[in-house]
């Protein structure tokens, strides 16, 4: 799998529950990662290892259940900005990860040695140990993912998406060959521009998915030309595309050989043939894990491998 | 005030009830500083702003009241050794901490960041920015500070007490005009071995309590030849010393004038006297903030300060 946050924790719900977790790999995003109050924090990273490890919170996108706050309530004297949530018990991981770092050990290394001690199965990797930086230009000037979502809601008008440092990034260790021998290749149901778009951007990905032999298939984020959650719809409005599953599809050419669309996005099932792209039409509405569990073997069977 | 941590905290409670909190300035020891997972904690300044803001533990030598555990349990996930009690509120003190050192401030100025955010209008100054590390070798080996007296529980016998690093550092800016420049320097009733130790081997201090013209007085950490807490007659036994009123003197000759010491030690007022020093008798129990001012509303008197 490939995968940003939430959209994608919600399908790896599904997916767990219907498939091996130690047949699962799970590349991840890092074009969010952002240092808060020195702490080197990677959302999308931890989302995916919470949600693997059954502790992540059950609702919210982000932490853990039953975390408490009153470390960051603390920090609160000392900084203007904690409009970032770091729950107590989530901050052992940052601190963790930034003390290991420091040390001089590659964020992949590190990654699996938080999965471990959560007695995550599920492999998960980074999309590489290099910098890569998610920068949105919007009207009211560059913002860094984070502060354009979680700050400002998303709501400044975007102009321009940017993956610095992705260009010079190397996938992390694994991360090809993971691509390369898997049975098939999903792309979460994640922000195609803002989650996704950084995996496409290391070139040794993009390439590794050229080059694969078996399916690739995509889990359309949207549902009814929306997204559930987050800014997509009107990001591809913003963008200059209508957000409809052959945005979606449009997003992942030339690799992509079938995408996952809800039942309510049916009518796109003759465009998407017409430009190549074969549609699972299924339930993408995630509000469930036994929801995301019957499209996840759906899915699986469309392929011959449930 | 010399200051190390408990003790220091417990006379420091007494005094701020006779005296202005901006007439005091506290010189602390760092030879306690650690890093526990990679996080920059000053044990014993953190002691001294928490009790001068009013915050501290009431009975503990260490943290906040009302602390919780949260963060330091997750912790135990990924480390073998959470022996070092990190609260959730005193994390975030040192999480900023260790933001500011690695952005290249200096440790005296984040403990102004500090002591200000805390609202704390005593001035607290660390007695270097330099690295010192107090070192006990002992029949076990050798041990930095907290490992001896937290993990190990100021058990191994002690053969030698080292402050790496203390010959080559500097006193912190404002250390010594602040030891000139007093009416009265206090020294807090620590361990002078462990928690005086270290300040007096950096040789700016001690130079500058030996030129100064003002008083200079020590409160004992004795109470009838024993220490209320921690380990101290034990370890001057083990240094050949005999625990009492004189040995103390004895560690802050020759810039010492006066001792403060308790009932029970009275009957060392003679040999004090032959020694060159005078005795000033009090309660040194401070078992209460009420006792600790008695004490030292005695001790400014005496010196015709208050």
């Amino acid at each position: 799998m490939l995968a940003g946050g939430v959209g994608a924790a919600k399908f790896l719900r599904g997916l767990l529950r219907v498939a091996e977790p130690t047949a699962i790999t799970v590349v991840v995003n890092t074009g969010d990662d952002e240092r808060f109050f020195g702490l080197a924090v990677s959302p999308d990273l931890d989302t995916i290892t919470y949600t693997a490890a059954g502790v992540a919170h059950p609702r919210r996108g982000w932490g853990l259940r039953d975390d408490s706050f009153r470390c960051l309530e603390a920090l609160g004297r000392f900084y203007d900005a904690t409009w970032f949530h770091l729950g107590d018990v989530d901050l052992a991981t940052h601190v963790y990860r930034t003390q290991r770092l420091a040390a001089g050990a590659r964020l992949s290394t590190v990654t699996t040695e938080i999965r471990r001690a959560f007695g995550v199965t599920v492999r998960i990797l980074p999309m590489t140990d290099d910098p890569v930086r998610t920068l949105i230009d919007t009207a009211s000037g560059t913002l860094p993912f984070q502060e354009y979502l979680v700050r400002r809601r998303a709501r400044p008008a975007v102009r321009r998406i940017r993956y610095r440092g992705a260009a010079r990034a190397r996938p992390a260790p694994g991360v090809v060959a993971a691509i390369r021998d898997a049975t098939v290749v999903v792309i979460a149901p994640s922000n195609p521009l803002l989650s996704i778009g950084p995996l496409l951007a290391v070139r040794g990905i993009r390439r590794a998915l050229e080059r694969r032999r078996g399916s690739t298939v995509a889990v359309s984020p949207l549902v009814g030309g929306r997204a559930p959650t987050g800014p997509l719809a009107r990001l591809l409005r913003r963008l200059g595309m209508r957000p409809s599953s052959l945005a979606i599809a449009d997003c992942y050419r030339p690799f992509l050989d079938a995408l996952v669309i809800d039942h309510r996005d049916r009518r796109d099932v003759p465009v998407l043939a017409a430009a190549g792209c074969r549609a699972i039409v299924a339930d993408t509405l995630f509000d469930s894990d036994r929801r995301a569990a019957v499209t996840a073997r759906r899915l699986l069977r469309t392929l011959g491998l449930a």
